[in-house]
């Protein structure tokens, strides 16, 4: 990596953690290809995210690692081309059955552009869906150190699938998760991810539990934004929500050509000519 | 190419290829990735096109041959992968200056799984917008032959960007376009394209004044797709209006996100789950 494009990757890095000091909310709008991250920047969000959901729908897999590392690292590289501001990206596990793998992703994932990640604590085993924590600590320290080794201190966002593959009463994950993410932040994570999380009493208490910020994923069962930097939620993400809406009403627009045979919705929505053209000076 | 994936792309062809004649307007949704080009399948459309805007802007380009050939085959790759159904590429000007290139590019494009293209006469040279017809000619033949030299009697539906480019009053254009539309049928064509056209008494005037079918893009500025049935247009598609419409639904959803916080609009437009999943088992 050349000087000049390292010094930009580094100050980025540097600005997006300190964004995650508030005192605003740091809402990261999650792009699936170019052409929505840019939408995304021109709009004013300070940084965009990638969503691995969404990334695979638009290149034509399911979520869970099935398109190839190299798609995935070529599809963060052509967000990062195209904008300015910081790119966190959704890496899943980081494509990897072993430590060193994983590491040789997050190689790739900076050397596109990336200045921030966010890495699951999923297996992906069905006997043993979540790591080990001292295995994960172990991944979270190396890549720390990867990132500083690069000169670039990439911002890790350490997801907690807890709530997603854990067993348990809601008192019983309440600690897994605040185990781990406890566990995570002490090797070296910027930011922790209990994913999947809704209601505002579990959020509340796991803002409180960590010492570090926290991430939520917003969605139509969470409460609002202004009521989650309420709770002491740092960072917010929306995962494949975006990608998933833009879907949506792609099949509302499509549906009334294959019905009534007008284009009515597609009017209504269509990207106003001048965003259009200023996407790519097209 | 093996035999089982020749024969399948030529039963596409022909399956294409008969739907112009009739008696249904060939409704033809233009994908701008794997995702929308899988759910437009899955909604029953009976094939797929794709838009050179829509994914140039996916994958951070302007329109008009900016992203790299690779680029732009293996994004109609990624779409014929993904879909059953017979796609029909939209390769602006097949990426050449001379008709070997454009020739090379049509050969990669039947390789990455489409059956169709569009061609244009655009030359994007400034001082002669317009191919020579006798130039124009030539290449639709040369494509001609090329597939039927591989077996697959690829869909040749040929534009002419008269209206886009062309000089002089209503009936200077009518009659130039008539002129070019009839010349590219008799090269070979199988579809005609005039874009750009939409006025009902224009449209119905190319229709009668060619023997082959006409395409005509819908847009908020033609009559409905009834209406241009009862023109005598055979095809219709929507180029980027499409992606244009997913973006701006994107913009405004994320509008929520900046201004009052909330997750109203991605609630409301997101595509439902059964679909989600559906799209690609994920």
């Amino acid at each position: 990596m050349d000087a000049t494009r390292a010094q930009r990757l580094r100050e980025q890095a540097k600005t997006l953690r300190r964004w995650h000091a508030g005192p605003e909310l740091l809402v990261l709008p999650n792009a699936w290809d170019a052409g929505s991250a840019r939408l995304f920047e021109r709009m004013g969000f300070r940084a965009v995210a990638t969503t691995s959901s969404g990334v695979a729908a638009a290149l034509g897999y399911a979520d869970g690692e099935r398109m190839s590392r190299d798609e995935m690292v070529a599809a963060i590289g052509r967000i990062a081309r195209v904008v300015a501001c910081p790119v966190t990206a959704d890496i899943e596990a980081a494509y990897g059955t072993t430590l060193d793998a994983k590491l040789e992703t997050i190689r790739l994932v900076l050397d596109a552009g990336a200045v921030g990640i966010n890495i699951e604590d999923s297996t992906h085993d069905e006997g043993h869906p979540l790591a080990e924590i001292a295995a994960q600590q172990e991944l979270i320290r190396a890549i720390r150190a990867l990132g500083e080794a690069q000169g670039i201190p990439l911002v890790i966002n350490a997801r907690t699938d807890v709530y997603l593959y854990g067993e348990g009463d809601a008192e019983a994950r309440l600690a897994e998760a605040t185990r781990r993410m406890n566990a995570y932040r002490e090797a070296g994570a910027d930011c922790l991810f209990p994913i999947l999380v809704a209601d505002a009493e579990t959020i509340g208490a796991l803002a409180r539990a960590v010492d570090a910020p926290i991430n939520i994923l917003a969605s139509p069962r969470t409460p609002t934004l202004p009521e989650l930097a309420a709770l002491g939620v740092r960072r917010v993400s929306f995962g494949g929500g975006l990608s998933r809406a833009a879907l949506g009403a792609t099949k509302r627009v499509a549906e009334e050509l294959l019905t009534s045979g007008t284009y009515v919705r597609m009017t209504e929505e269509l990207l106003p000519a001048d965003d259009w053209r200023g996407l790519f000076g097209g």
